[in-house]
């Protein structure tokens, strides 16, 4: 018998899908464990030339209302339709897998329900970090720990442009530029650049290692666009990189801390070598210390690829996978304002300022220095406001 | 219903899974979705004072013979009696997690083959990379892949002192000195620093990947007793750090060429900065490019808790996961030899040598360069010989 599997969206990772599964279809079938097979690939544009032509539609109720199709990819992105499609599929008892970071922040916590309800899978490898795998790992290879900390570079886009800052001297704005001439970033890279993207990306591990649906409205987020080359420079300078870090921290009181800030990263931190497009996730837990996930966080093939080994795993399981699962949340009131973030600080002040009991680096844009001691973002906030701060970042060892 | 299972061996890791089990015994109760409980530990040794002193046992057939154990923790080390009872376990149904490369690694095959007649699970997570989760990601979240190849920092004893040498110049011995006293090497540090271990863990990777058992007999091994400071001081100064890198890559013709080299890391790869006893695998495959896996390699929580994810799992799946798992090989000669081994390489030779087309480094124990094309192994050391060289090693980009 042959699994029958459905592609919803034929842009840069559907179409990758199709590629690598038949490129690998051999090998994926031995580990799937049966013969499998592209039986839709749905898209609303048309695709003549295409090896696959035979196979596109552009009505969706053709794979929902096929009850061969057991399995289904959707790499549509975006929550609507996607959504409403990726809904009816597990309600008809489809598994379905998906790279749409913003479907699972959204609406994760509902589709795991349905899943669960109608006894097939919800998976989103793909949707954090791309070929890394750390979905599953965090919930299945890591069972045994009690995660304390969950930090990572999760947005390509913006470690290109730091990267670039960092090496290359290149102000932001020239940066930004290339990594669009690139195609790294979009025509309007806001997502990226002010952190949304990576933001969406920290809530659904969030959720996955708390077991309670966060929402991206209730972290605070701040991208890099304000990053200037001066504080790149000096960081260097103190010993740390300038990463853009998505971060959840397990408080004492069983709350939660989600942010996205840009973040001096330690030299000593093998994260702090983490370039270019590259993702990472570093884990801390009290069985493993901290553990590293490190690869491509985005692209072709390397999205496809997870999209890919999710729907190996469904077609492998019949029966819902319960612990990669979370609960909804009628409020985020277990989520901690940022305020109460604590950290070692960066701060950089004019270059007559008095401090004490700081190594300062004086150069052309000022005095740049990290504190020795912890303080709450309230506390470092209203510091930088009383040294007149003409920047301030938190640090992580 | 509380599932019960055994812990063999009451050592640094078998002491840790008891500890961390009984610390997250609730967290590990929700994800394995049942009650847990330790019936017994078996060691030859007396634990009077341990908190858990009612549950030891001297006789294995306590274990064996209770039907009420259907999951086993082996944390004893050695083949023998390792794999008696190892197989004695899987023969009565009872699924085993092993943190035990030196078994997996000569006798995987046979258990395995055991497990799977019995419907019950050999898991070996632990065996390699400690708390790194590398395995399951290798099978699973990776299925959709062609990989061609897994490179590794291993060792976590031999990375220590590559690591003082390259930090504080710390000639070898001084190094592994230093390494006995912190407890990273034991008293006879021959299956460290001579590569044996890392040999061991390659070959687990290597049927893992292929599907087919490669004996460590097979892989040719070269440990990093003859490291020079010379060397690592020139590799630095050229671009590189000095690893002991255990890899297999996948090669044309359908073999496999395992083998374990001190190896120069460009500092453009992430895993140049993989210092100290920490432990990384890389996996190049065709939909991921690169993924990296990176975190503690040895050591008794972060082992314990590979072991312990194991357990969760076996008591998860009633049933034999088949993709994690290899064919034996009556011989291997699907095992290429280390002679086609290709890359480019380092060499240093004598101060008066006639080198051309290379940017050489001159210092005090000769000329240091890499070339700029690739050769095979044997190439590699005609060349050697050829110009006298006073070392010669292979080169990871």
């Amino acid at each position: 018998m042959s699994v029958k599997f459905a592609v919803l969206g034929h842009g840069v990772v559907g179409s990758g899908v199709v590629e690598l599964f038949y490129k690998n279809k051999k090998s994926i079938e031995k580990r799937a464990g049966t013969e499998m097979d592209v039986k839709y690939i749905l898209d609303l544009r048309d695709f003549p030339d295409s090896p696959y032509a035979d196979k596109f539609t552009k009505d969706f109720n053709d794979i929902l209302n096929d009850d061969e199709v057991t399995s289904v990819a959707e790499c549509m992105g975006g929550v609507e339709p996607a959504f409403t499609f990726v809904k009816s599929c597990l309600e008809k008892g489809k598994s379905v897998s998906t790279s749409n970071k913003e479907l699972v922040a959204e609406k994760g916590d509902i589709l795991l329900k349905t899943a669960k309800e109608h006894n097939c899978n919800f998976f989103f490898e793909a949707s954090v970090g791309g070929a890394i795998p750390i979905i599953r790992p965090l919930h299945r290879c890591l069972a045994a720990n009690d995660i304390t900390k969950v930090a990572g570079i999760l947005n390509g886009t913006t470690n290109f442009i730091l990267t670039k800052m960092y090496n290359d001297n290149m102000p932001f704005a020239d940066a930004l530029k290339l990594a669009q001439e690139l195609g790294y970033a979009e025509k309007d890279p806001t997502a990226d650049i002010e952190g949304h993207d990576a933001c969406r990306k920290i809530c659904i591990i969030s959720s996955l290692v708390f077991g309670k649906h966060v929402y991206p409205s209730s972290v605070y987020t701040k991208g890099i666009s304000q990053v200037e080359l001066c504080d790149v420079a000096a960081a260097d300078v103190l010993g740390y990189a300038i990463k853009l870090v998505a971060s959840v921290t397990k408080l004492d009181n069983g709350n939660i801390l989600p942010c996205v800030m840009p973040t001096l990263v330690s030299y000593d931190n093998i994260m702090s070598g983490v370039n270019d497009v590259f993702n990472s996730v570093l884990v801390y837990g009290d069985g493993i210390d901290q553990t590293m996930f490190y690869g491509r966080g985005a692209g072709k093939f390397p999205t496809a690829s997870a999209v890919l080994g999710d729907v190996i795993e469904a077609v492998k399981h019949n029966v819902t996978v319960f612990s990669q699962s979370w609960e909804s949340a009628s409020d985020n009131s277990f989520v901690e304002n940022v305020d109460s973030y604590k950290s070692r600080w960066y701060f950089r002040v004019p270059s007559d300022s008095a401090v004490e009991g700081v190594e300062a680096y004086n150069h052309d844009d000022g005095m740049s220095f990290v504190i020795n001691n912890e303080l709450t973002f309230a506390e470092a906030k209203a510091k930088a406001e009383k040294l007149g701060a003409l920047a301030f970042m938190p640090v992580l060892e």
